[in-house]
């Protein structure tokens, strides 16, 4: 028996202040959904806006294979638009809890069984499946509650839903809860918020405790603190609990990066499973185990979800790891520069810096007496910008001891001097610039710019970086930083010469 | 009996691959845990580098109300620099899993044992206190485990911890193991990873089980996917199990947004607790219950964390909140200019756009036929900057009329300009720029960059922002925006004249 998903990514998930995507984007992300077996796809609250019902007839009449599901309030005004867009089912919330139903539908609890009642003849009279569920069920007075849903069920709800609707559900009171709810005669699904951080470990003790069914965010975006996290329930379910979903495990860490990138809600790096760091290493004592013996400390491999393992240099690397990317690097060194280039390393690190690939190269090339070869400097940078000019850069860069003078347009000041440095470039070797990231700064105006480059010759991709308050000058200096390491390797292994 | 809180946000925490902090950074660091009430601050491990044992002395020399620990495996070099850094105590860690002894550690059993022994012995005859800790003990031989323990605290060991260093606990198996072991004869320490998100249940459960101890990191940064995140923890103790700790409850978020600055490890919005979303509200049913009584959509107070609440326009928004924010704007409406008003935010909901203050006062002037008094207008701007110019900036506006023509340099092409403008404008009226926030980009050169900018006159502060691919005009229109919903009120307000 399959525990069945039902993904609120496209309602409760666009509930997250900030969050606000076009019909086309909702679309997209339910394509997506439905590709990676989500079995309920919640599109959206009908009643909302225009562009909501939009999006929502788009999603229904696209032919997935999951079934669509709107939104609604046991409101006939609701219920009707959700009709209106073709829907095959209706999340149908009621609140049942005193403070609920007191202060914000300042009704009696007879008014609201008597609303959700008649709400769900409605929405059956109308071909609608109707999942009844009870919003802050978890702080109702439980005899309530479970009026609400028998007299649902023999209304003719075919599903019913309990809310933890403010997070407030421990793992022990979540199973006695759900559990309670499993004995009625129709399927159950579990929608936990995480106020206290504890709404994975909430939805597993429901399916624990007999839900059929649990409400998940693709990255657990959602009102506040988010909701459960579709990758971490779906994970947690096959690997700790051998119970299975849908869901293709290996598309999570894709679908993960396409909706933080639709809705702008950036991972921090320690997300579960699916956030950048998920499946990085940077510690001597870890790093050097995953390189004996990825398991030992890796519960599951990256590759399961889609993921990448990743090991960064920083001043808790070990000597093993050290070595590993002089090898990288095809560098060969002795004991004692091993070690002066490993204290080195530590010194960045206690400096606060992490260590980039360049960083590494010139640390290494200082050791060992390499003179450091600067096959790109640059000589001189120059751009206008405003709003009657156009974006203009000229780069004077000095390539293998030419002189080179290119001069670019471009969207803005930095596009227009990365784009003047690579027609400089490209007599030389065609480097692409496949990365540029700004880290999110906060902050005045002069706060210094954090600009990480990766570029990629052939297959070979580096990264560099530049940190300084004029982000021009920052994306100048990280591009010629990765450029030289790419062009002395080129040179080296090709002889391609000027 | 309150549970001791050990934070390793300065180890485990600075392991997170991406973060180094400097010692002073580290100090700073400590002296806030303190101040917090954290037990026992575990501030590094002493072999990593010359920097690390700098940082480690610092903090046990600052005459800390906490016990000062260090990590340290169970190796003379290890414990001998930690006791060089004249800390209290060792947070002792040792392998126990078959895992971890064959592939990283390659030696037997026995020779673990007699290893760890050795190390409790050496370290206490150094005066420190040892926390003897079993490395990967969730996926150790039970008996193994236990055996080490026992041995380990006839040997002297004060207090003893487990580790689920891969994260791979349930809450019910978490309950289980730690129940076994809190029936050894000293203090029990918890230490949870979150690689499938549930290292705070699991830690709430070795509470529950009778740990008397438990490992966090602010923010839950660490390898991976992180530890158990303190604000989690602690306020989850305090608020669903009535558990207490010595933790000052209502300096959690500072705390958090100290540490995610320092560490540049920023947190998603939807974080629990101290996400910048954790007591936000949109939707059109949650703000409208939030505002008739806080508690139907927060299990707890923002201020409880020291936290604060935030309503946010979006398409989702209500009428009951679009009316709040009106009365904020002091603009009255009817009822068909209301409507009006409501379809038009739902409009730019739908077309991905989140509404700022500004977009909100463009809408208002618009429905209620105020012309649009734009007292601010962008009449030129040019900015030049390169490596052997200093960045600068002329700016023409056109304020109320009269147009004013200013200069400045800058640390980069935004300062210059924004500085340019700012002397435009302090002939007008004193705003400051109270922050300023680049979106972070992964992407090209020429993707949208999004910048949002926070205005204050006396004591008002306003919102605006402006998305496009050149970060200059992106920047200066925001501030034009924003200075443009400033200046209105002071005229309307003061009748200052130019």
């Amino acid at each position: 028996m399959k525990v069945k998903i039902l993904d609120t990514t496209l309602r409760d998930g666009e509930q997250t202040p900030g969050v606000s995507l076009t019909p086309e984007e909702k679309l997209r992300i339910a394509i997506k959904l439905d590709s990676i077996g989500v079995d309920i796809i919640e599109a959206g609250s009908a009643i909302t806006s225009a562009g909501e019902r939009d999006a929502i007839k788009k999603i229904a009449s696209e032919g997935l294979s999951a079934e669509i599901c709107s939104f609604a309030r046991a409101l006939k005004q609701d219920i009707d638009s959700a009709i209106e867009c073709d829907v095959d089912s209706i999340h149908l919330v009621i609140p049942t809890s005193d403070i609920h139903i007191q202060y914000k539908m300042r009704k009696t609890k007879n008014e609201i069984l008597e609303q959700a009642i008649e709400s769900v003849e409605y929405a059956l009279e109308h071909g609608l499946v109707v999942e009844l569920s009870a919003e802050d069920a978890t702080r109702s007075d439980f005899n309530f509650l479970k009026k609400i849903f028998t007299e649902g069920i023999n209304a003719g709800a075919q599903r019913i839903c309990a809310c933890d609707t403010v997070g407030v559900l421990t793992p022990e009171r979540a199973y006695d809860f759900y559990k309670k709810l499993s004995k009625l005669d129709v399927p159950l699904a579990a929608h936990c918020h995480n106020d206290f951080g504890l709404a994975t470990a909430n939805s597993l003790s429901a399916i624990r405790a007999g839900a059929n069914e649990v409400h998940v965010t693709v990255n657990g975006i959602g009102e506040r603190a988010g909701n459960a996290a579709l990758e971490e329930v779906v994970v947690a379910l096959h690997s700790l609990y051998n119970i299975k979903t849908n869901i293709k495990i290996n598309e999570l860490y894709e679908t993960s990066k396409m909706v933080a990138r639709l809705t702008g809600m950036y991972l921090q790096p320690n997300k579960a499973i699916v956030g950048e760091n998920a499946f990085a290493h940077e510690s001597g004592i870890h790093a050097n185990g995953v390189i004996k013996k990825a398991e030992t400390y890796e519960p599951i491999t990256p590759e399961m979800v889609g993921h990448k393992r990743r090991f960064v240099l920083g001043k808790h690397i070990g000597r093993s790891l050290l070595k590993k990317h002089l090898e990288r690097l095809k560098v060969k060194v002795n004991d004692k520069q091993l070690n002066e280039i490993f204290q080195r390393i530590k010194e960045l690190g206690d400096k606060g810096k992490c260590v980039t690939d360049a960083d590494l190269q010139a640390i290494t090339e200082d050791v060992l007496g390499i003179p450091s070869k600067k096959i790109v400097e640059v000589q001189e940078v120059t751009v206008v910008s405003g709003n009657k000019v156009t974006p203009t850069a000229s780069v004077k860069l000095k390539i293998n001891g030419k002189e080179i003078l290119e001069s670019s347009t471009g969207v803005g000041p930095v596009d227009a001097a990365i784009k003047a440095m690579k027609k400089c470039l490209d007599y030389f070797a065609d480097i692409s610039l496949e990365e540029y990231h700004v880290d999110a700064i906060t902050g005045g105006t002069d706060a210094l710019i954090d600009v990480m480059v990766k570029l990629k010759y052939k297959d070979k991709i580096i990264s560099a970086r530049s940190t300084q308050p004029d982000i021009v000058m920052a994306s100048v200096d990280a591009f010629v930083s990765g450029a030289n390491r790419l062009l002395l390797e080129v040179y080296e292994n090709e002889n391609i010469r000027a």
